[in-house]
């Protein structure tokens, strides 16, 4: 990278976000120097974006932009956190100023959105790929985690699930997603508001990235349960419910809702959570004594999900 | 990434470096939970290293894994920051067992040796990448900056420069470069200790990754002087002073050794500090008004460095 091509990019990069006094020394020196607040704990997290694995090389940038900032964000909004800092390291085939000021324009409307502020980066030539390292805070001790589920507790999901997935497939098979649907893929929104509203209320929590059954089963893992699932509640458009289509909502991925476990005696708080939120919150299912992730269907049986899509989610 | 890949990439990973009561929750959850100590500021950056960029895509993955710690180690240094935590965003070509051992073999020695804890991670497919993103500590209000300069200043280094520019032309040439020159340039060892010990005594501070000339060229424009340094007081390999041979001590880069501006009353600090910690410490030469950085032949005149190797070095 040269002097010149640096310039250009520190243009765009250098004040994206929100600035606040926690912030004693933002990107340009050998490090950011930041003050974590009193009485906070932090929570930390990095996601790495790869042309071709992750996105369409030719995705427009703003939306790679807003994208690989929300992945991130949207593990924030699993531990309840609250938006603090970001570093972002840039590898990128060329210099292409129209191209950074899209995505810097992504990047930087989210990022003034959930309030963090971009303190750190790097930039290097190679196969474009994008790193995002995030710092949220919490209320000492707190925090949600996956391994806090107990049997019993209530399964939820906010928003409708299969969206992204069913977005992808079309664009794959060379269709055009109606806007909002593609939205869903390119702009998801990360449930910050919700996550923090859960703190000291749900028992365990976790983003949906790599479909609700690979994720479900991770507070599985990490709580020793069983969960099992009601195929004909999951919030999924009518068109796949129709269909009885599990495989999009159940394994599509890339939906980055949250999927948390309530105590029963908790479910009647969940619809005034909703419409303060004007988010969807559904009851999916409960948590049991046992392993891995089961889901019945209307009739009472248990659904097989089809090899086809799930072969690398060998604990569901 | 399938979820076998996964399970080996945890085992090599998890549970690298220092674990200390400040790490609440570790690798395996959306994010770290991280308490950071009262009375402390935190120093953040983040670096990428690409395959065939910045090293040889065979190169000895343990080697490889020391060296992408060692060069965010070198900015925490150029702080005086005491390294907390680590993460580490990995994009492999393929999981291959004996270059993660070796990788991890590499990165958790150092990472044990500096005292740092790998906290957080994300596994992806695509070319060979590594960015490293590290947080270190320092009493509130401390932190050495590029900024902090003062006209009469002296110009000091660590250790030898140029030293890893060579080994990487030898390599290039196809010679094999003597094993302790070859580590100069495969196993850097970051400048923590004397970084810490800076804390209050340099003016400016800065870690030489890009070559002298240009590192030393920021410190200009972030205190608004100018640097002027002697040639023949660089500390350098005797078979280069000897030829007079300056383009790799000021330009070759990947030294990762300590620049610092050092008000010129404590010069007489710098031989005890240099005998404590083991560690050549040189003064090269004087921060002056004005800009850039000049550099002067033993018969006072100025030297011009060569264009080749110094186009994007625009400011130097």
């Amino acid at each position: 990278m040269t002097a010149s091509e640096f310039d250009i990019i520190a243009r765009y990069f250098s004040h994206l976000g929100v600035r606040g006094a926690d912030v004693l020394l933002g990107v340009g020196d050998d490090c950011a120097l930041l003050r974590p607040p009193l009485g906070m704990d932090l929570a930390l997290t990095v996601d790495t974006l790869v042309a071709g694995q992750h996105f369409f090389a030719d995705v427009d940038p703003e939306a790679l932009g807003h994208k690989c900032l929300a992945v991130s964000l949207s593990d924030l909004a699993a531990m309840g956190a609250t938006p603090a800092w970001a570093s972002l390291a840039l590898t990128l085939t060329e210099v292409d100023a129209d191209w950074l000021a899209g995505f810097a324009r992504g990047f930087g409307r989210l990022a003034e959105k959930a309030g963090i502020a971009l303190v750190g980066g790097d930039t290097t030539r190679g196969p474009l790929s994008i790193s995002v390292q995030l710092q949220g805070l919490l209320p000492t001790g707190q925090g949600l985690r996956r391994s806090g589920a107990q049997a019993g507790d209530l399964i939820c999901v906010s928003g409708q699930l299969g969206d992204a997935a069913l977005a992808l497939a079309q664009l794959q098979q060379g269709q055009t997603p109606e806007p909002e649907l593609r939205a869903r893929l390119e702009r998801p929104s990360p449930r910050l508001a919700l996550g923090q509203r859960l703190l000291g209320l749900a028992h365990a929590c976790i983003d949906i990235s790599d479909g609700l059954l690979a994720d479900l089963g991770h507070i599985c893992s990490a709580s020793a349960l069983a969960a099992e699932i009601q195929l004909t509640d999951l919030p999924c458009l009518p068109e796949l419910k129709a269909k009885a289509d599990w495989s999009l909502p159940l394994g599509g991925g890339d939906d980055y809702e949250l999927c948390f476990t309530l105590p029963a005696e908790s479910a009647d708080r969940l619809p005034r959570l909703a419409a303060e939120l004007d988010l969807p919150l559904s009851i999916i299912g409960r948590m049991l004594p046992g392993e891995g992730v089961s889901c019945r269907l209307a009739d009472g049986r248990l659904y097989q999900p089809s090899r086809k899509g799930f072969d690398h989610f060998a604990d569901s």
